[in-house]
């Protein structure tokens, strides 16, 4: 990769596939175990159900999350979320989409107070160039600095 | 990995591309092609459209799954999933979002009955430590035994 | 693989992991990655969020896709795709699961005119065997030739 502003390239290194303990915050441990693991760039994704979940929004107006609580026990129907640093250390951004009891679809950004019910995660870990989150004045979001378009 | 408890350390060895056929049952021909292939741990993933829908959603508090039909073509937004050993053969456990002519999206735990009008699936083959499903006296479900938390 | 109608093996190659440009169209976006890469095989995967969408369904009795315009800030819970060929050049296939402000989902196929707010993707790209998209006449949809079923 020549072009700085271009994709970055990664080389696929390991594989973990597990699943978090019932009642442990969702992203809480799956930010442990990326952590645990020294993995800096990666995906991540996971299905399973949990007993409450606590949601993000983003107002691209007000440049804000707002909160989305949703109190009853729903499938997770995708987790799908990636790694990269933020301030020196591993990060997950991940979002969830969720189900209730007549299936009616939910979602948003995966914030703490989301509760395992029981959860099965896959995590790969890259070798490759380091993604950092910045600042970005455009959305108000913090976005890897350089890796966007061609 | 040196901690039973921790999350399980698998190599990436074969992908899988293609498509199911018309008509097939969704959940019943991912499983075919996992057996046929020996497959004892990977992931599992896919896009296309049912002609209808059989879903489950857990009810933690009964501990058991309850129905959702969905008797109308339906898009596969994403189907989500996992293999691992269920009394020794490969296991397929999936989770399907589905989205309705108004672009209302609906979902649950895929189940027999799920019938493809079109679906193109990538499964990926890991080699590694065997993850089987044991009974889990907490959540009622079959989990995998030692991998949770850290 | 000895059975031309059943799952073709690949070898992953390479992963990139980026972000496209505020403003930009999604899919015009990634198809320009994948053909600047020269990925014939591959998956597609990201999250984030849309000033706007424009989504497909496919009605299955018509054999046609009608348009659903969502025209307001949602989040991009889940994109999910394949790259394979299509008249000689690398095609992106994507379904999209997106949430609203109270959190409710929606979905449907990617289609031109779904605008970039941010949006983070990791590209896996194979080696292996070429997957040709062509009319199949059961479904009006362009499949890949033999790559169905068992």
């Amino acid at each position: 990769m020549t072009n700085p502003r271009g994709p970055r390239a990664f080389r696929p290194s390991r594989v973990f596939m597990g699943s978090l303990s019932h009642g442990e915050d969702l992203l809480a441990g799956l930010t442990s175990i990326c952590r645990q693991e020294e993995i800096r760039s990666g995906r991540i994704e996971g299905l399973g159900a949990v007993s409450k979940a606590n949601l993000g929004f983003y107002d691209q107006d007000r440049r804000a999350y707002h909160s989305i609580e949703l109190a009853s026990p729903l499938e997770i129907l995708s987790l799908k979320g990636n790694i990269s640093l933020k301030e020196g250390e591993p990060f997950v951004h991940a979002h969830l989409t969720l189900s209730d009891a007549s299936g009616r679809a939910f979602g948003g950004h995966l914030a703490l107070g989301t509760v395992v019910f029981a959860f099965e995660y896959v995590i790969e870990a890259w070798e490759g160039p380091v993604l950092e989150r910045r600042f970005d004045e455009t959305t108000g979001l913090f976005l890897w600095d350089g890796g966007g378009g061609l």
